[in-house]
């Protein structure tokens, strides 16, 4: 049971779709139970961090027994699903963006990337995947029309804030940037940013002051 | 100057590389100093954990006055940079494999992609880039021959422990793992984890909830 009157810490949500699919792929193997020892090695979180996440979410856990799987699926998916299907457009279709039009992003079946937009004619209007590219041009009328909440923004750094200003400004709420530029937007807006070269410098600063 | 007697937490360690990033851009726009309130807005993260993390960096900040930029940059690049360049090689050459050979990840210039293999016959061999595709027959051969050190591994999820243990047991320290799949690696292996179904339902969460 959610304890509804708690309020779960960000980090908390943060690790909450992995958790989903974590159980998901336990529970489509006919697991049944999972204790927090075992979730700790395989999502490679500490087992405290773990107990700890799970106490926000009710009286979930039994000692030597562990957690039901059938009733952490319930949780998650309440929890983390919404009725409605999440629209995903991808903006900037260069190598990243054809990659990810490509990408398997399934972890559920409620978001979907349903169009890609390029500002060059050379590609715009050519298929990538089961897509055909947009022109930006379009880009106002087809967000409106399909109902478009969420960008996957890889286009190139320079063109970011611009690009960012415009997908704001015609109603988007959700921007996964994968630029390197820091985007300013409206405070409704949720931005998480992916910046593959702080990644992997990050990565090789901890290999070696490990 | 750095407190070295001083245990820097790993959550301020992985901001560092950021840190450096945006520092450098103001350094070459030439700017001279930057407030704790100036960093946050172009980094947003929140001020209190700027003044805090650089506070592990020793007396670097001055009420009313900032943080001097050369000092900041000159910091930054001792701790984060090694006089050695680190050489990467990409492991799977799909789509995502593809994007990442052409993508542009120099965050600075100590660190080069030098090679991408894969086990298909019909892209190895092939150019990607400026890089010449190779086996995976090959790859404890160049991975001596040509010192790489740190893998981004792009292969098709049911395939990933396979190739990390592979890569792992020739010497491979560092893994930047696209893969949905959590992997298990020898304990000095350093696995820092990408896993873009994972960020893209996060936001739709967070954008619902916030």
């Amino acid at each position: 049971m959610a304890k509804n009157d708690v309020k779960i810490p960000k980090a908390t949500l943060k690790r909450l779709p992995l958790y989903y699919r974590f159980v998901s792929t336990l529970h489509n193997s006919g697991v049944d139970r999972v204790s927090s020892k075992e979730l700790s090695e395989g999502l490679k979180i500490d087992s405290a961090t773990i107990r700890r996440d799970f106490s926000y979410f009710g009286e979930l856990g039994k000692k030597g027994y562990g957690y039901n799987i059938s009733y952490l699926l319930k949780f998650f998916r309440t929890t983390l699903e919404q009725d409605d299907m999440t629209k995903v457009a991808i903006v900037g279709v260069g190598n990243l963006g054809t990659a990810l039009v490509n990408y398997n992003f399934t972890v559920n079946d409620r978001m979907q990337i349903v169009a890609a937009f390029d500002q060059s004619e050379s590609i715009s209007g050519s298929m990538v995947g089961k897509l055909t590219v947009d022109s930006m041009d379009d880009f106002e009328k087809v967000v409106e029309e399909v109902g478009i909440q969420v960008v996957i923004l890889t286009v190139p750094q320079q063109a970011a804030q611009r690009v960012a200003d415009r997908i704001t400004f015609a109603g988007i709420t959700g921007i996964l940037n994968f630029t390197p530029q820091r985007i300013n937007v409206p405070e409704k807006v949720q931005v998480h940013h992916i910046d593959l070269g702080i990644e992997l410098q990050s990565l090789i600063f901890f290999m070696k002051n490990q």
